[in-house]
């Protein structure tokens, strides 16, 4: 793997990841971009202790350009995307509409009513140069070096001041919101603890308290020993559908030996990875008549929190489609009350998944 | 008001709920329905500590029919709804296909894996007989009795066993699923402290406990005091956008004088919910150039928590959508973190509601 880093006309920074053997990246950004003003805000809800990113810059981001257009294609000729280089193998840079930005300004802190200045830091990573891919569909060496730009950035980020979790993820098709085709994902660094990584080490805790063992390596061994919901299993990995699943199809994948994040993960877990990662997404695109469009999720341990040692990397990998022509809302109850329904019994997910067996390349 | 009660043919429970001078409702359910199997689970996770509806019947239910269809309108001559009276002014029944029903089973625990038979109860309710009606176009005499229903459930399912937390919610438009055109809202019985719920008086109890104040009372002194994000101010009631809103359009109502739970309310405050709750849906009516999404949850407190009475009952009203072609969609960082980005900063929200001044009678 070869890392070329460049800087866009606005100042941005971006990453080729390549493969041997690929041409040297050594283009300049010819578009003269203008400084997108950010004004990032974190804004404390008291009630949910939890913080809100406020960026109303981002009304104004790209919206479902024609494929004439993508902004995550090679430039090509006179027609110049954010990657100035006419071809790629993967490429990372910093998001020109982010949710979380470094801004001015003093805050607030009058009674309950409590902001501090944007901070952090939002990527896109584009996983090839080819528009019309799925992301199913790359060769595991290309979803390899995918995996080197998450370890990369995770790792860089990491080291950044007021960062406290990195969270690497997919949005992929436009049932759920996805504005720009191109096989892409995205990396966030977030200058504040998630309400989702706070709660599960909250339960690592009083599980730890309480029965003396990790929670994470507790419930990996109970969905093993049931076997009902294993989706695969590998020499270093295990897929399961969880026994209390939210969604109607939802895989978590988990190292077998535990380690708090990406950058953890031993050698021989890591080389097992691109073919696992491949394997999920091509059943998720062969459940349905159409690919179903997902959220891959992976879940890191916060940098600095007292109980990271606790944490278990993984997988959460997930539809919002329940039948071919029917999707799953958050409607009053989930988004209102945060209290999930699933129409489909994890058995029965894990079932339908198992035997959508790979396809022999 | 006056209520009727009846049972539906395969024994789910019905009542109107009629204004004074409407006719007696003495018409039998015709349509000899068999009863639903209903196999409803609740399924523990220990990750999130949270109870998961596990509801696999559901995907059967009745999806988007035709207006000539609509279960939800009243009974003419061969055509059999849900309702087998003629008309009706509010009318609530259980849901035939619900996520929450009493069922058999044993339950399990083995280890981390904890699930309990299905309990609690999902009720829907009818807002008019008027397929085409909008809420927001109702008159106030017809939103009084909705709110007699409200009050009415809300009492009747706090005394069933096992129930916890009653929620009357309302979900608007197809943007966030919803599958019958017909207004209606709907009322769950939950058989457990919702995770919303749970986490709201968790900071309210450490806040009382840090500052002997309620976190609830103090909010709402210091959105007032700002000033910025305040909707509309009754005598009796106050609607803002909250600081730290998570939703672009987001509206949270209070009653001045603190109380737990809908029935609670004064009767001086039950009276201006009508025309309050009216104003509110209007302004969402008419913030875009189409009514927007919207989904609208009464948040009651628990009925046997510890800390009960610290909550504040209030209304939590949000739309989806963030421009007039544009929806704020639940992706990766909303679902697979818990945190949320706001595209529209909250004092812009609120001075958008603010000049959609109600259209005179």
């Amino acid at each position: 793997m070869r890392l070329t880093a460049i800087r866009l006309s606005d100042g941005r920074e971006l990453r080729y990841y390549d493969g041997d053997g690929a041409p040297e990246r050594t283009e300049a950004d010819r578009r003269g971009l203008a400084q997108v003003a950010t004004e990032s805000e974190l804004r404390y809800d008291p009630l949910l202790d939890q913080w809100i990113m406020v960026a109303s810059h981002r009304q104004d981001r790209t919206y479902k350009p024609s494929a004439a257009d993508c902004p995550l294609c090679p430039s090509t000729g006179e027609r110049l995307t954010e990657i100035p280089a006419p071809d790629y193998d993967v490429v990372v840079f910093q998001n020109r509409f982010p949710a979380l930005a470094p801004s001015d300004g003093d805050g607030l802190e009058r009674g309950t009513l409590l902001a501090r200045p944007g901070a952090g830091r939002c990527e896109v990573i584009c996983f090839t140069a080819d528009h019309d891919a799925s992301v199913a569909s790359l060769r595991p060496e290309q979803v390899a070096l995918v995996v080197q730009a998450w370890l990369d950035r995770s790792r860089a980020l990491a080291e950044q001041p007021g960062v406290e979790q990195i969270f690497c993820f997919e949005n992929s098709g436009p049932e759920i919101g996805v504005t720009l085709d191109h096989p892409h994902g995205q990396i966030y660094a977030y200058p504040f603890v998630t309400p989702r990584a706070a709660r599960m080490l909250g339960a690592a805790k009083q599980y730890r308290a309480r029965y003396g063992r990790n929670l994470f390596e507790d419930r990996l061994a109970d969905e093993c020993r049931d076997g009902r919901r294993i989706v695969l299993e590998t020499e270093h990995w295990t897929a399961f559908v969880p026994f209390a699943a939210r969604w109607p199809y939802e895989v978590h994948a988990y190292p077998i030996q535990r380690v708090p994040d990406l950058p953890s993960l031993s050698p021989a877990a890591l080389a097992e990875l691109p073919e696992l990662y491949l394997d999920l997404l091509g059943r998720f695109e062969r459940l349905f008549e159409l690919p179903a469009p997902y959220i891959s999720a992976w879940h890191q341990a916060p940098l600095h929190h007292p109980d990271r040692s606790e944490f278990a990397t993984h997988l959460e990998l997930f539809t919002v489609r329940r039948t071919s022509d029917k999707l799953k809302y958050l409607a009053g109850s989930e988004s209102g009350m945060d209290a999930f329904a699933n129409d489909v019994a994890p058995e029965a997910a894990a079932a339908a998944l198992r035997e959508l067996r790979p396809i022999p390349a």
